[in-house]
């Protein structure tokens, strides 16, 4: 019983330190604290923070508390060195609409009456100098440079203002403020999870230990997914746009979004990947599972059947056939009408002239509206009507 | 007028940041407000300290304000990271009672009616962690890295803690809280006092006029006065200590000294430095002059004659003619009596015993007591009444 529910909460953790702590917490027989950071500045969710709130919903139904630490302290200083336009000051009322939006957010993965919502202002705002400067003793200068972010702006020579080595420090005193059990987040976070342990030490409290969760690629499949980056899905999205996004992930990442974010266990998962594997089921149909988990879960069963029904007609209307006639053309002036007739997509120029008149000659998905246009030679994709297809290259 | 003020406020400084910015300060028609930072933990002035009370004492007799800032607020701190045990943290008691005694010690070179003492904690108690934060944005960790302290031990790799990285800031913050317009120190000084200027800067002042003043070698003529390094001559020495220390210094350091400290001119002083090259002033002469008005300034003029006196009859009696005989004496057992007889000293052993016996035998400026004692081989210097002499080898 406890094994099972240790390797469901084990499942897609990239580290813990240290796993006997982990252990030991669990079996301490109370509920654990559980400590999750959320940046004030953006309140949309996405794919790649469910990661987290998938696992801190396990945490929940193991009966623990979870506590999203809304980072508003440091989100209403901003970048006050002004290096980074991405980074302005938050007022006090944004960062409580912020919070609100994320509630909504999180309450679709997250049980509500079991997630405490904290803000770090609670506890900074009160901190007086003198003890800030102790708690920055606690680390080095040279240890701060280990951060890999740090490492390379310092060995690229680009500048770090001294107020960012500070940051890290709130992050960890968070974790003596709420006496957190577990402090969970993306790999890229480790080095100020760890400092979280370390603060906690030199308060006198047991280091808080420590979980750290892959980073979710975004649908590129090459960047983690971030808004910056313009490859995410956003658990606001609408259905469809959802479900398509989904649909547009490659085969191989599908697998590694089965594993972080469905709801399916590990065995389920993997017997799918054997049957694809096989090709008993077609990629696209274990892709289209995904998709439609993704979107009833933030959005429920209806608009998941819908937004799958509405990629099914658009995907069908858009389908080429693999079987689509070739045909090189050799032609002086490549004329439309000329070409289609040529390539046997219709009986006659006039034909042509017809069938552009009612919108129904596309050439490379582009609809065709002037009965004059003139080919630029290659290769392009022709389609009359919804079922004659050419691939046609104009020498 | 302007230009001999000028002359006499530069004298001695090592560098000024900058010239035009100091001349212009200097033109702006109202009293500057000149910024010198005390450290709360070491209340003791010695002369090494009193370069700058100098210089301090020049700006108030030309009508300028100036402000002794008692660093308590870090004081108070101490060293959070325990690594120095030399920075135990201050009570408010301590710091106000080592205020008090700066405050009397001070007095014997600054104009107490001019002088301001201020206390850093007055602003930084009230410092919001929010601001404490923006204030450090203003400078880089590649920047705070080249002061030369931390280079080294980053170099070495010896551990610098981040509270030391934060100790810069509030020296900056002072003078803006100050609105500085000069703030002087020591060479060791330079970085922090440049942090100043950029810390207003960043707070829309007008940046402080830097003045760096050399360090004073204690009487050893290696390190600068230290109390740590036990060379120095304090303010509150005994006035036939400090008359003894400032003769114990090398000829050499005596025209550093009197650059530094002496209230004569630069010609006054160039002037005796020739009549020394020339030999017609011996160097004791013009050190003696020196040790009297270093005592006269911190004990008054009654003081500072009765130490010269003193000194005067010690350095006679103890002072070894230049043409002492030298003896070289075998001797199978070299008996005091016997040997001060062999030496030609006494007429015969009863004078040696009568000798003795009145205390007025001394063999390497120890009193020799015992009729008795049995001299060791080698090299003595033996003196009998006040005025024979000799240098013996016993062999």
């Amino acid at each position: 019983m406890f094994e099972a529910q240790l390797a469901e909460l084990k499942r897609g953790v990239v580290d813990i330190v240290s796993d006997e702590e982990f252990i030991a917490k669990l079996r301490k027989g109370r509920p654990l604290k559980v400590k999750v950071g959320f940046d004030p500045t953006a309140p949309d969710i996405h794919l790649g923070h469910t990661v987290v709130l998938q696992k801190m919903r396990q945490f929940q139904d193991a009966g623990h508390e979870v506590i999203c630490l809304i980072g508003d302290f440091t989100g209403m200083i901003g970048d006050p060195s002004g290096r980074s336009a991405t980074r302005p000051p938050l007022t006090r009322e944004e960062v409580l609409e912020n919070a609100k939006t994320y509630q909504e957010q999180v309450k679709k993965i997250l049980d509500p009456d079991k997630t405490r919502m904290a803000f770090n202002s609670q506890w900074m705002d009160n901190m007086v100098v003198a003890d800030f400067i102790k708690l920055t003793s606690v680390q080095t200068v040279a240890r701060m440079l280990e951060r890999d972010d740090f490492k390379k702006r310092f060995q690229q020579q680009h500048p770090i203002s001294i107020h960012e080595f500070l940051y890290p420090f709130i992050q960890g005193y968070d974790s003596v403020a709420l006496e957190a059990d577990i402090e969970m987040g993306g790999t890229d976070q480790v080095f100020n999870l760890l400092m979280g342990r370390e603060v906690q030490k030199a308060y006198g409290q047991e280091p808080q230990v420590i979980l750290t969760l892959p980073l979710l690629e975004g649908t590129d499949g090459i960047q983690k997914m971030s808004k910056s980056y313009n490859n995410y899905i956003g658990v606001d999205d609408d259905p469809s746009d959802m479900y398509g996004k989904v649909m547009s992930i490659s085969d191989e990442l599908m697998w590694k979004y089965y594993e972080l974010l469905s709801s399916l266990s590990i065995p389920q998962i993997e017997e799918m990947r054997t049957t694809v594997g096989e090709g008993t089921l077609h990629p696209m149909n274990a892709k289209m599972r995904l998709s439609y988990e993704m979107v009833e879960r933030f959005h429920g069963r209806d608009k998941a059947q819908a937004a799958q029904e509405g990629f099914v007609k658009v995907f069908q209307s858009r389908e080429l056939p693999e079987d689509m006639p070739e045909v090189a053309i050799r032609m002086e002036r490549p004329w439309v009408c000329a070409v289609l007739k040529e390539a046997g997509l219709v009986g006659g120029t006039s034909e042509a002239r017809r069938m552009i008149s009612q919108g129904a000659v596309h050439i490379d998905e582009e609809k065709i509206v002037d009965g004059e246009y003139v080919l630029p030679r290659g290769n392009h994709i022709i389609k009359v009507g919804k079922r004659r297809f050419a691939r046609v290259e104009i020498l």
